[in-house]
């Protein structure tokens, strides 16, 4: 199995009441790989300028993702964000964006990335991702967005979410993208447009799954020591997809339901620490543990055995 | 066994963006007393005026509400709310409170009311709530406050909490109380203070529990149709408390999960129509059924039958 990401491959600079980094490594595709990298093969396909080097490089490598769809621009500068959090860290403020090389990306898929089983669009514009999407004949697709492309763009991304088989994004541009406030509701009409699963991602609260019939919701993994948020949503998205990448049959209810909890499990490592810092050096270990965990947590009968 | 609780009963004027009403019954202590009477035999302790009349007492008797400790006071006027929500129903916008008759309660209870086996504080006053602790023999109490506490009595409030087993507020109230703004520390701080059970409610995203070593959270059980979410976090604590009190045996962490339970189904039914409507016509089988719905929405193995 394999799975390819298209997405942003950045240094950020963050500032939270914890600590702040100047420029580290960052961006959608990278926080995604490296969680999908602990369920199988990973090729994340986007720009990145002369300045992102072999440090960079072997981050990923380290964790066997495979880079050969990172496109080195020459003359280029790699996407740059900056950003900060109050002391709730609920809510990011965007203090600077730089496209650098993404300003002039044309994403064109190697034939392994285009043979991939697995496809996640995560955020950019979506006539890239529609470009992207067309390339690959991926068997399940998933896509996140943002408010920016339901402002400014909201027929191509709606066009993009009907050749998805699963939304993931926040609940909030759920309710924006369909004009419904009702979340139930609005998760059906975008079933309508034509996937099969809507993941409405919730912050601290965690995350819910709408499927055809079916809804099942995760808290966050409760922690006292949350460092940096960044890359939350995008770890989420890697450990959903990477697990059922990774899992041989069919994509039904239980294997999502598994899927959200090892998206919840790579999300709560994210934030424990600055941009990739604890993902990149976690194990298959700590997350299936911290799995097992978010499980006995989340059984209403709670001293129940585990159901396998 | 049985239980008691203070707590407003009141008339409410409700506008939601799917209906409104004028004069309608509602209250904490009628909420919280409706979701419990389906579990226990409830003793509401209150003042009410004149206006409070054959037709309010007959709802609260029709579902088997103990209703002597309920306080006539000649020549009142009940405690009456005038709100209004928004399109997405997640804030209430107070209009006008006038406390009529609750301006000058003095908590008295009967003799039977003292001897209850679990006792539940609704949001009044917290030198009110300590008065009503120290009448009261219950050997398993629980307390719901507000800003307005915390902000004008906190240090009386945090008396209060000290005297009780589990404290059952907003997230966001846990966290102004102890200046916490991660919730797990908060809800730490808390029961530091004394109690052993703390529920953070969290409106739509539903609730979580924390206890001494243990976490637990179940979601809002999603609703197409929310009318009116007047008294959910009332009808919420009726039914965890109504549970426990009517469960035999000790109040362990699988309890305290089912309680969890309850108190979701009993807040998903009220918001379903306005005031007290859904809930007074209610049944026990229609709640029996929503909470094996819930349980099989909330089981990591999605298709995995029920542990019991």
């Amino acid at each position: 199995m394999s799975l390819t990401v298209v997405g942003s491959i950045a240094f950020d600079a963050v500032k939270t009441p914890f600590g702040e980094r100047d420029r580290m490594l960052g961006g959608a595709a990278v926080h995604f790989s490296l969680a999908a990298s602990f369920f199988t093969e990973v090729r994340p396909v986007g720009p990145v300028g002369d300045d992102f080097g072999a440090e960079q490089f072997e981050v990923l490598e380290r964790r066997g993702i495979l880079t050969e769809d990172i496109e080195r621009v020459a003359g280029g500068q790699s996407f740059f964000w900056r950003g900060r959090y109050e002391y709730d860290l609920n809510v990011a403020h965007t203090e600077d964006t730089q496209l650098g090389v993404f300003a002039e990306f044309e994403p064109k898929l190697s034939e392994l990335s285009q043979a991939a089983d697995t496809l996640f669009l995560a955020n950019i514009q979506p006539d890239l991702q529609r470009q992207v999407r067309a390339q690959c004949s991926a068997s399940f697709s998933g896509l996140d967005s943002m408010n920016l492309w339901i402002e400014t763009a909201k027929d191509s991304l709606l066009a993009a979410v009907a050749e998805v088989d699963c939304l993931v994004v926040n609940d909030a541009e759920i309710r924006q993208l369909t004009g419904e406030a009702n979340l139930a509701r609005a998760a059906r009409a975008v079933m309508a447009l034509g996937p099969r699963a809507v993941v409405a991602k919730q912050g601290e609260y965690g995350a819910a799954l709408f499927t055809e019939g079916g809804f099942f919701a995760l808290p966050g993994f409760p922690l006292e020591d949350v460092r940096d948020p960044t890359g939350a949503g995008d770890s989420f998205a890697g450990g959903f997809f990477g697990y059922l990448d990774g899992h041989d049959g069919d994509l039904d209810e239980t294997h999502l339901r598994r899927a959200m909890g090892y998206g919840t499990v790579l999300a709560s490592f994210n934030v424990e620490e600055f941009g990739t810092e604890r993902v990149s050096r976690l194990s298959r270990e700590e997350i299936d543990e911290r799995f097992e965990t978010l499980r006995a947590m989340t059984q209403f009968d709670g001293l129940a055995a585990p159901a396998e």
